[in-house]
Protein backbone atom coordinates (compact mmCIF):
# COMPACT_ATOMS: atom_id res chain seq x y z
CA UNK A 1 0.00 0.00 0.00
CA UNK A 2 1.04 3.62 -0.33
CA UNK A 3 2.73 4.30 2.60
CA UNK A 4 1.02 8.02 3.06
CA UNK A 5 -2.15 5.43 3.30
CA UNK A 6 -0.71 2.94 6.05
CA UNK A 7 -2.62 4.22 9.23
CA UNK A 8 0.45 4.09 11.43
CA UNK A 9 1.84 6.98 8.86
CA UNK A 10 -1.30 8.63 9.17
CA UNK A 11 -1.18 8.83 12.72
CA UNK A 12 2.53 10.07 13.11
CA UNK A 13 1.75 12.94 11.05
CA UNK A 14 -1.67 14.03 12.95
CA UNK A 15 0.48 13.25 16.56
CA UNK A 16 3.05 15.26 15.33
CA UNK A 17 0.79 18.04 13.69
CA UNK A 18 -0.68 18.58 17.23
CA UNK A 19 2.40 19.96 18.38
CA UNK A 20 1.96 22.19 15.42
CA UNK A 21 -1.50 23.31 16.26
CA UNK A 22 -1.04 23.76 20.03
CA UNK A 23 2.22 25.79 19.46
CA UNK A 24 0.75 28.05 17.01
CA UNK A 25 -2.60 28.51 19.23
CA UNK A 26 -0.22 28.94 21.78
CA UNK A 27 1.44 32.11 19.96
CA UNK A 28 -1.70 33.95 18.86
CA UNK A 29 -3.19 33.79 23.04
CA UNK A 30 -0.15 36.02 23.64
CA UNK A 31 -2.50 38.85 22.00
CA UNK A 32 -5.86 40.03 22.56
CA UNK A 33 -9.02 39.61 20.33
CA UNK A 34 -8.41 42.10 18.32
CA UNK A 35 -11.88 42.05 16.81
CA UNK A 36 -11.23 44.66 13.90
CA UNK A 37 -8.91 41.97 11.96
CA UNK A 38 -11.43 39.90 11.30
CA UNK A 39 -14.25 42.58 10.11
CA UNK A 40 -14.37 43.28 6.30
CA UNK A 41 -13.51 46.49 4.88
CA UNK A 42 -12.53 48.02 8.44
CA UNK A 43 -9.36 49.05 7.32
CA UNK A 44 -10.51 50.30 3.90
CA UNK A 45 -9.69 50.61 0.39
CA UNK A 46 -5.65 49.73 1.20
CA UNK A 47 -6.67 46.29 1.90
CA UNK A 48 -8.93 45.68 -1.33
CA UNK A 49 -12.31 45.59 0.64
CA UNK A 50 -11.20 42.35 2.63
CA UNK A 51 -10.38 41.73 6.63
CA UNK A 52 -6.59 42.64 7.82
CA UNK A 53 -6.62 38.44 8.33
CA UNK A 54 -7.96 37.92 5.01
CA UNK A 55 -5.70 40.10 3.11
CA UNK A 56 -2.82 38.84 5.05
CA UNK A 57 -3.87 35.04 4.56
CA UNK A 58 -4.63 35.89 0.59
CA UNK A 59 -1.17 37.68 -0.17
CA UNK A 60 0.48 34.43 1.97
CA UNK A 61 -1.60 31.60 -0.18
CA UNK A 62 -0.37 34.04 -3.30
CA UNK A 63 3.34 33.24 -2.43
CA UNK A 64 2.81 29.97 -0.92
CA UNK A 65 0.93 29.10 -4.43
CA UNK A 66 3.93 30.33 -6.32
CA UNK A 67 6.04 27.78 -4.16
CA UNK A 68 3.46 25.46 -5.54
CA UNK A 69 2.31 24.76 -2.08
CA UNK A 70 -1.14 23.87 -3.24
CA UNK A 71 0.09 20.83 -5.63
CA UNK A 72 0.57 19.04 -2.70
CA UNK A 73 -2.52 16.32 -2.06
CA UNK A 74 -2.35 17.11 1.89
CA UNK A 75 -2.49 21.09 1.35
CA UNK A 76 -5.78 22.98 0.74
CA UNK A 77 -6.37 27.09 -0.34
CA UNK A 78 -8.63 29.08 1.11
CA UNK A 79 -8.72 31.31 -1.33
CA UNK A 80 -9.30 30.06 -4.83
CA UNK A 81 -7.49 32.99 -7.15
CA UNK A 82 -4.70 31.64 -6.64
CA UNK A 83 -0.92 31.77 -9.11
CA UNK A 84 0.65 28.87 -10.81
CA UNK A 85 3.33 27.52 -9.54
CA UNK A 86 7.06 29.62 -10.61
CA UNK A 87 8.85 26.31 -9.59
CA UNK A 88 9.13 23.00 -12.05
CA UNK A 89 6.69 20.71 -10.21
CA UNK A 90 7.67 18.20 -7.08
CA UNK A 91 7.65 14.58 -8.17
CA UNK A 92 5.48 13.57 -5.97
CA UNK A 93 5.00 9.80 -4.97
CA UNK A 94 1.45 8.59 -6.24
CA UNK A 95 -1.26 10.63 -4.86
CA UNK A 96 -3.51 7.91 -3.36
CA UNK A 97 -6.42 10.25 -2.85
CA UNK A 98 -9.62 9.83 -5.60
CA UNK A 99 -9.73 12.82 -7.71
CA UNK A 100 -12.08 15.16 -5.42
CA UNK A 101 -12.81 19.00 -5.19
CA UNK A 102 -13.80 18.79 -1.29
CA UNK A 103 -12.76 22.06 0.82
CA UNK A 104 -13.56 22.40 3.92
CA UNK A 105 -12.21 25.84 4.20
CA UNK A 106 -15.01 28.72 4.34
CA UNK A 107 -16.36 26.39 6.82
CA UNK A 108 -12.89 26.29 9.03
CA UNK A 109 -12.28 30.00 8.88
CA UNK A 110 -15.83 30.64 10.02
CA UNK A 111 -15.29 28.65 12.86
CA UNK A 112 -11.89 29.76 13.66
CA UNK A 113 -12.91 33.14 13.49
CA UNK A 114 -16.13 32.77 15.54
CA UNK A 115 -15.19 30.40 18.05
CA UNK A 116 -11.67 29.35 18.44
CA UNK A 117 -10.08 32.79 18.41
CA UNK A 118 -12.58 34.00 21.04
CA UNK A 119 -12.13 30.95 22.47
CA UNK A 120 -8.50 31.22 23.33
CA UNK A 121 -7.66 34.56 23.38
CA UNK A 122 -8.25 37.31 26.07
CA UNK A 123 -10.97 39.87 24.71
CA UNK A 124 -10.33 43.10 23.76
CA UNK A 125 -7.78 45.06 21.41
CA UNK A 126 -3.84 45.58 22.57
CA UNK A 127 -3.20 46.62 18.63
CA UNK A 128 -1.49 43.90 17.91
CA UNK A 129 -3.13 43.67 14.72
CA UNK A 130 -0.58 42.55 12.54
CA UNK A 131 1.15 40.56 14.79
CA UNK A 132 -2.30 38.76 15.51
CA UNK A 133 -2.98 38.16 12.05
CA UNK A 134 0.72 36.58 11.35
CA UNK A 135 -0.71 34.03 14.17
CA UNK A 136 -3.88 33.49 12.51
CA UNK A 137 -2.55 32.41 9.07
CA UNK A 138 -0.21 30.09 10.88
CA UNK A 139 -3.07 28.44 12.93
CA UNK A 140 -5.14 28.22 9.93
CA UNK A 141 -3.05 26.50 7.50
CA UNK A 142 -2.42 24.09 10.37
CA UNK A 143 -5.80 22.80 11.27
CA UNK A 144 -6.98 22.99 7.41
CA UNK A 145 -4.30 20.21 7.24
CA UNK A 146 -5.38 18.64 9.93
CA UNK A 147 -9.00 18.53 8.73
CA UNK A 148 -8.21 17.76 5.00
CA UNK A 149 -6.21 14.80 6.50
CA UNK A 150 -9.48 12.78 6.84
CA UNK A 151 -8.89 12.19 3.23
CA UNK A 152 -6.38 10.01 3.64
CA UNK A 153 -7.66 8.74 6.50
CA UNK A 154 -10.57 7.45 4.74
CA UNK A 155 -9.11 6.05 1.75
CA UNK A 156 -7.38 3.78 3.99
CA UNK A 157 -10.10 2.77 5.64
CA UNK A 158 -11.92 1.66 2.63
CA UNK A 159 -9.09 0.20 0.94
CA UNK A 160 -8.67 -1.67 4.30
CA UNK A 161 -12.05 -3.01 4.59
CA UNK A 162 -14.60 -2.19 1.65
CA UNK A 163 -17.11 -4.51 2.03
CA UNK A 164 -18.24 -2.33 5.69
CA UNK A 165 -19.28 0.88 3.34
CA UNK A 166 -20.81 -0.16 0.55
CA UNK A 167 -24.26 -0.32 1.68
CA UNK A 168 -23.90 3.25 3.16
CA UNK A 169 -21.95 4.75 0.23
CA UNK A 170 -24.75 3.41 -2.27
CA UNK A 171 -27.75 4.61 -0.46
CA UNK A 172 -25.46 7.57 -0.03
CA UNK A 173 -26.34 7.67 3.86
CA UNK A 174 -24.53 10.44 5.68
CA UNK A 175 -25.28 9.49 9.22
CA UNK A 176 -24.41 5.52 8.33
CA UNK A 177 -20.97 6.49 7.32
CA UNK A 178 -20.45 8.84 10.20
CA UNK A 179 -20.94 5.89 12.71
CA UNK A 180 -18.45 4.02 10.13
CA UNK A 181 -15.82 6.44 10.39
CA UNK A 182 -16.40 6.98 14.61
CA UNK A 183 -13.83 5.51 16.68
CA UNK A 184 -15.09 6.59 19.97
CA UNK A 185 -12.00 5.34 22.13
CA UNK A 186 -9.03 6.47 19.13
CA UNK A 187 -10.96 10.22 19.60
CA UNK A 188 -10.76 10.23 23.59
CA UNK A 189 -6.98 9.41 23.23
CA UNK A 190 -7.08 12.28 21.04
CA UNK A 191 -8.71 14.47 23.41
CA UNK A 192 -6.59 13.13 26.32
CA UNK A 193 -3.07 14.01 24.63
CA UNK A 194 -3.70 17.20 23.43
CA UNK A 195 -4.87 18.15 26.72
CA UNK A 196 -1.93 16.47 28.22
CA UNK A 197 0.14 18.23 25.87
CA UNK A 198 -1.26 21.65 26.86
CA UNK A 199 -0.49 21.14 30.42
CA UNK A 200 3.07 20.30 29.64
CA UNK A 201 3.67 23.02 28.17
CA UNK A 202 1.63 25.07 30.60
CA UNK A 203 3.26 23.93 33.46
CA UNK A 204 7.22 25.91 32.17
CA UNK A 205 7.71 28.87 34.10
CA UNK A 206 6.90 32.19 32.05
CA UNK A 207 7.64 34.80 34.38
CA UNK A 208 4.46 35.46 36.08
CA UNK A 209 3.57 38.69 34.25
CA UNK A 210 3.12 36.52 31.14
CA UNK A 211 1.86 33.30 31.09
CA UNK A 212 1.18 30.83 28.48
CA UNK A 213 -3.13 31.58 28.78
CA UNK A 214 -4.59 29.18 26.83
CA UNK A 215 -5.83 26.36 28.95
CA UNK A 216 -5.92 22.44 28.05
CA UNK A 217 -9.49 22.35 28.61
CA UNK A 218 -10.05 25.03 25.64
CA UNK A 219 -7.72 22.77 23.74
CA UNK A 220 -9.66 19.47 24.40
CA UNK A 221 -12.93 21.12 23.64
CA UNK A 222 -11.34 22.09 19.84
CA UNK A 223 -10.46 19.28 19.24
CA UNK A 224 -13.41 17.80 20.48
CA UNK A 225 -16.35 20.15 19.22
CA UNK A 226 -14.77 21.28 15.63
CA UNK A 227 -10.89 19.43 14.51
CA UNK A 228 -12.28 16.15 14.78
CA UNK A 229 -15.99 16.49 13.95
CA UNK A 230 -14.51 18.46 10.54
CA UNK A 231 -12.01 15.93 9.84
CA UNK A 232 -14.60 12.83 9.79
CA UNK A 233 -16.93 15.23 7.74
CA UNK A 234 -14.53 15.39 5.11
CA UNK A 235 -14.58 11.65 5.48
CA UNK A 236 -18.07 11.46 4.74
CA UNK A 237 -17.76 13.67 2.18
CA UNK A 238 -14.99 11.86 0.59
CA UNK A 239 -16.49 8.50 0.78
CA UNK A 240 -19.66 9.83 -0.67
CA UNK A 241 -17.78 11.47 -3.61
CA UNK A 242 -15.00 8.25 -4.38
CA UNK A 243 -17.87 6.08 -4.44
CA UNK A 244 -17.09 1.91 -4.46
CA UNK A 245 -14.53 0.30 -6.84
CA UNK B 1 10.15 55.21 32.82
CA UNK B 2 8.73 54.39 29.79
CA UNK B 3 7.23 50.89 30.48
CA UNK B 4 9.28 49.13 27.14
CA UNK B 5 12.63 50.68 29.44
CA UNK B 6 11.16 48.47 32.49
CA UNK B 7 14.02 45.64 32.96
CA UNK B 8 11.31 43.95 34.29
CA UNK B 9 9.27 43.78 31.02
CA UNK B 10 12.21 43.06 29.29
CA UNK B 11 13.05 40.26 31.00
CA UNK B 12 8.96 38.97 30.34
CA UNK B 13 9.13 40.01 26.47
CA UNK B 14 12.66 37.86 26.13
CA UNK B 15 11.54 34.78 28.24
CA UNK B 16 7.93 34.83 26.04
CA UNK B 17 10.02 34.87 23.03
CA UNK B 18 12.14 31.75 24.39
CA UNK B 19 8.85 29.88 23.70
CA UNK B 20 8.73 31.67 20.07
CA UNK B 21 12.10 30.84 18.97
CA UNK B 22 11.85 26.78 20.41
CA UNK B 23 8.89 26.50 18.58
CA UNK B 24 9.67 27.63 15.63
CA UNK B 25 13.15 25.40 15.69
CA UNK B 26 11.23 22.57 16.93
CA UNK B 27 9.21 22.95 14.00
CA UNK B 28 12.43 23.40 11.15
CA UNK B 29 14.00 20.63 13.13
CA UNK B 30 10.94 18.24 11.93
CA UNK B 31 12.66 18.63 7.74
CA UNK B 32 15.80 17.50 7.28
CA UNK B 33 18.91 20.63 5.93
CA UNK B 34 17.50 20.86 2.25
CA UNK B 35 20.86 22.94 1.55
CA UNK B 36 19.60 23.49 -1.82
CA UNK B 37 17.16 26.06 -0.70
CA UNK B 38 19.52 28.30 0.49
CA UNK B 39 21.51 28.58 -2.42
CA UNK B 40 21.10 31.71 -4.58
CA UNK B 41 19.88 31.03 -8.34
CA UNK B 42 19.42 27.19 -7.47
CA UNK B 43 15.77 27.24 -8.96
CA UNK B 44 16.66 29.79 -12.09
CA UNK B 45 14.93 32.74 -13.07
CA UNK B 46 11.55 31.95 -11.34
CA UNK B 47 13.17 33.28 -8.21
CA UNK B 48 14.61 36.09 -9.61
CA UNK B 49 18.03 35.35 -8.50
CA UNK B 50 17.46 34.42 -5.30
CA UNK B 51 17.78 31.69 -2.52
CA UNK B 52 14.31 29.69 -2.08
CA UNK B 53 14.54 31.18 1.19
CA UNK B 54 15.40 34.49 0.07
CA UNK B 55 12.45 34.63 -2.31
CA UNK B 56 10.09 33.98 0.41
CA UNK B 57 11.39 35.91 2.91
CA UNK B 58 11.48 38.59 0.90
CA UNK B 59 8.08 38.56 -0.44
CA UNK B 60 7.10 37.79 3.45
CA UNK B 61 8.69 40.96 3.92
CA UNK B 62 7.13 43.17 1.28
CA UNK B 63 3.75 41.65 2.91
CA UNK B 64 4.17 42.63 6.23
CA UNK B 65 5.76 45.91 5.43
CA UNK B 66 2.57 46.67 4.09
CA UNK B 67 0.75 45.99 7.56
CA UNK B 68 3.45 48.04 8.45
CA UNK B 69 5.26 45.58 10.55
CA UNK B 70 8.31 47.62 10.28
CA UNK B 71 7.09 50.59 11.63
CA UNK B 72 7.43 49.27 15.34
CA UNK B 73 10.84 49.57 17.05
CA UNK B 74 11.22 46.18 18.02
CA UNK B 75 11.18 45.05 14.31
CA UNK B 76 13.94 44.99 11.34
CA UNK B 77 13.69 43.83 8.07
CA UNK B 78 16.08 41.65 6.06
CA UNK B 79 15.61 43.20 2.74
CA UNK B 80 15.74 46.97 2.60
CA UNK B 81 13.89 47.60 -0.89
CA UNK B 82 10.61 47.32 1.04
CA UNK B 83 7.20 49.18 -0.05
CA UNK B 84 5.10 51.55 1.88
CA UNK B 85 2.77 50.75 4.44
CA UNK B 86 -0.75 50.71 3.43
CA UNK B 87 -2.45 50.89 6.35
CA UNK B 88 -2.51 54.28 8.45
CA UNK B 89 0.67 54.41 11.01
CA UNK B 90 -0.15 52.72 14.72
CA UNK B 91 0.30 55.58 17.37
CA UNK B 92 2.88 54.05 19.22
CA UNK B 93 4.04 54.73 22.23
CA UNK B 94 6.81 57.05 22.27
CA UNK B 95 9.93 54.75 20.98
CA UNK B 96 12.10 54.91 23.92
CA UNK B 97 15.26 54.49 21.46
CA UNK B 98 17.95 56.74 20.02
CA UNK B 99 17.19 57.27 16.58
CA UNK B 100 19.96 54.27 14.51
CA UNK B 101 20.70 52.38 11.73
CA UNK B 102 21.69 49.12 13.44
CA UNK B 103 20.18 45.84 11.84
CA UNK B 104 22.67 43.25 12.49
CA UNK B 105 20.18 40.77 10.22
CA UNK B 106 22.77 39.40 7.22
CA UNK B 107 25.20 38.66 9.68
CA UNK B 108 22.06 36.97 11.59
CA UNK B 109 20.63 35.17 8.48
CA UNK B 110 24.54 33.95 8.19
CA UNK B 111 24.66 32.43 11.23
CA UNK B 112 21.31 30.60 10.91
CA UNK B 113 21.59 29.17 7.61
CA UNK B 114 25.80 28.08 8.12
CA UNK B 115 25.42 27.10 11.63
CA UNK B 116 22.01 26.98 12.96
CA UNK B 117 20.24 24.98 10.42
CA UNK B 118 23.05 22.28 10.28
CA UNK B 119 22.70 21.93 14.07
CA UNK B 120 19.10 21.43 14.30
CA UNK B 121 17.92 19.15 11.42
CA UNK B 122 18.68 16.30 9.97
CA UNK B 123 21.07 16.29 7.04
CA UNK B 124 20.43 15.78 4.04
CA UNK B 125 17.01 16.17 1.37
CA UNK B 126 13.74 15.27 1.85
CA UNK B 127 12.37 17.36 -0.90
CA UNK B 128 10.04 19.52 1.90
CA UNK B 129 11.63 23.06 0.15
CA UNK B 130 8.46 25.11 0.81
CA UNK B 131 7.52 23.65 4.51
CA UNK B 132 11.39 24.14 5.24
CA UNK B 133 11.32 27.34 4.32
CA UNK B 134 8.50 28.75 5.79
CA UNK B 135 9.77 27.62 9.43
CA UNK B 136 12.91 29.05 8.58
CA UNK B 137 11.30 32.57 7.83
CA UNK B 138 9.75 32.27 11.42
CA UNK B 139 12.63 31.13 13.04
CA UNK B 140 14.56 34.23 11.30
CA UNK B 141 11.98 36.50 12.40
CA UNK B 142 12.03 35.65 15.88
CA UNK B 143 15.74 35.30 16.58
CA UNK B 144 15.90 39.07 15.10
CA UNK B 145 13.73 40.45 17.14
CA UNK B 146 15.56 38.67 20.47
CA UNK B 147 18.74 40.22 18.59
CA UNK B 148 17.42 43.43 17.61
CA UNK B 149 16.10 43.68 21.74
CA UNK B 150 19.53 44.48 23.28
CA UNK B 151 18.45 48.14 22.03
CA UNK B 152 16.09 48.20 24.37
CA UNK B 153 18.47 46.53 27.25
CA UNK B 154 20.92 49.28 26.30
CA UNK B 155 19.18 52.06 26.74
CA UNK B 156 17.37 50.70 29.94
CA UNK B 157 20.80 50.22 31.46
CA UNK B 158 22.52 53.55 30.21
CA UNK B 159 19.58 55.08 31.62
CA UNK B 160 19.82 53.42 34.88
CA UNK B 161 23.39 54.20 35.52
CA UNK B 162 24.88 56.60 32.83
CA UNK B 163 28.03 57.52 34.81
CA UNK B 164 29.23 53.70 34.69
CA UNK B 165 29.64 54.10 30.53
CA UNK B 166 30.57 57.28 30.28
CA UNK B 167 34.30 56.64 29.92
CA UNK B 168 33.84 53.09 27.65
CA UNK B 169 31.71 55.22 25.41
CA UNK B 170 33.76 58.55 25.15
CA UNK B 171 36.78 56.41 24.42
CA UNK B 172 35.07 53.99 22.10
CA UNK B 173 35.98 50.94 23.96
CA UNK B 174 33.83 48.08 22.28
CA UNK B 175 35.87 45.26 24.83
CA UNK B 176 34.99 47.59 28.18
CA UNK B 177 31.38 48.10 26.76
CA UNK B 178 31.06 44.51 26.23
CA UNK B 179 31.87 43.91 29.74
CA UNK B 180 29.72 46.12 31.07
CA UNK B 181 26.74 45.04 29.27
CA UNK B 182 27.72 41.29 30.55
CA UNK B 183 26.39 39.78 33.28
CA UNK B 184 27.66 36.08 33.17
CA UNK B 185 25.20 35.10 36.10
CA UNK B 186 21.90 35.87 33.87
CA UNK B 187 23.40 34.76 30.65
CA UNK B 188 23.55 31.28 32.64
CA UNK B 189 20.26 31.40 33.84
CA UNK B 190 18.77 31.74 30.56
CA UNK B 191 20.68 29.28 29.07
CA UNK B 192 19.74 26.72 31.81
CA UNK B 193 16.00 27.74 31.17
CA UNK B 194 16.38 27.56 27.34
CA UNK B 195 17.77 23.80 28.01
CA UNK B 196 15.20 22.64 30.61
CA UNK B 197 12.25 24.34 28.25
CA UNK B 198 13.55 22.34 25.78
CA UNK B 199 13.72 19.35 27.61
CA UNK B 200 9.71 19.76 28.97
CA UNK B 201 9.02 19.81 24.91
CA UNK B 202 11.07 16.63 24.42
CA UNK B 203 9.24 14.57 27.14
CA UNK B 204 5.80 14.46 25.13
CA UNK B 205 5.06 11.49 23.65
CA UNK B 206 5.18 12.29 19.87
CA UNK B 207 4.93 8.63 18.50
CA UNK B 208 8.39 6.49 18.22
CA UNK B 209 9.02 7.31 14.76
CA UNK B 210 8.68 10.60 14.53
CA UNK B 211 10.42 12.24 18.04
CA UNK B 212 11.24 15.32 18.66
CA UNK B 213 14.49 16.33 16.93
CA UNK B 214 15.65 18.90 18.47
CA UNK B 215 18.07 18.38 21.96
CA UNK B 216 18.12 20.53 24.87
CA UNK B 217 22.11 20.85 24.23
CA UNK B 218 21.64 22.15 20.99
CA UNK B 219 19.18 24.85 21.80
CA UNK B 220 21.21 25.39 24.73
CA UNK B 221 24.17 26.28 22.31
CA UNK B 222 22.37 28.07 20.04
CA UNK B 223 21.67 30.59 22.74
CA UNK B 224 25.35 30.73 24.23
CA UNK B 225 27.02 30.62 20.98
CA UNK B 226 25.21 33.33 19.20
CA UNK B 227 22.30 34.89 20.32
CA UNK B 228 23.50 36.25 23.42
CA UNK B 229 26.64 37.25 21.90
CA UNK B 230 24.75 38.82 18.82
CA UNK B 231 22.60 40.73 21.42
CA UNK B 232 25.51 41.94 23.52
CA UNK B 233 27.12 43.04 19.97
CA UNK B 234 23.87 44.92 19.55
CA UNK B 235 23.94 46.53 22.78
CA UNK B 236 27.56 47.47 22.45
CA UNK B 237 26.98 49.63 18.77
CA UNK B 238 23.79 51.00 20.15
CA UNK B 239 25.78 52.14 23.23
CA UNK B 240 28.30 53.64 20.80
CA UNK B 241 25.72 55.22 18.27
CA UNK B 242 24.08 56.87 21.48
CA UNK B 243 26.64 58.20 23.23
CA UNK B 244 25.96 60.03 26.51
CA UNK B 245 23.56 62.87 27.31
Amino acid sequence: MNKQLLLSNIRTVLIRLEETIIFSLIERAQFRHNQRIYKKSEFGDALQGDSLVGYLLHQTEIIHAKMRRYTSPDEHPFYNDLPNPVLPPIVFEENPLRPNKINFNSKIREIYESCIVPAICESGDDNQYGSSAVCDVTCLQSISRRVHYGKFVAESKIRQNQTAFVEAIKSKDKDALLGLVTDQSVENDVIARVRKKTEVYGQIDHGDSNPLRIQPDVVAKIYKEWLIPLNKAVQVEYLLQRGID
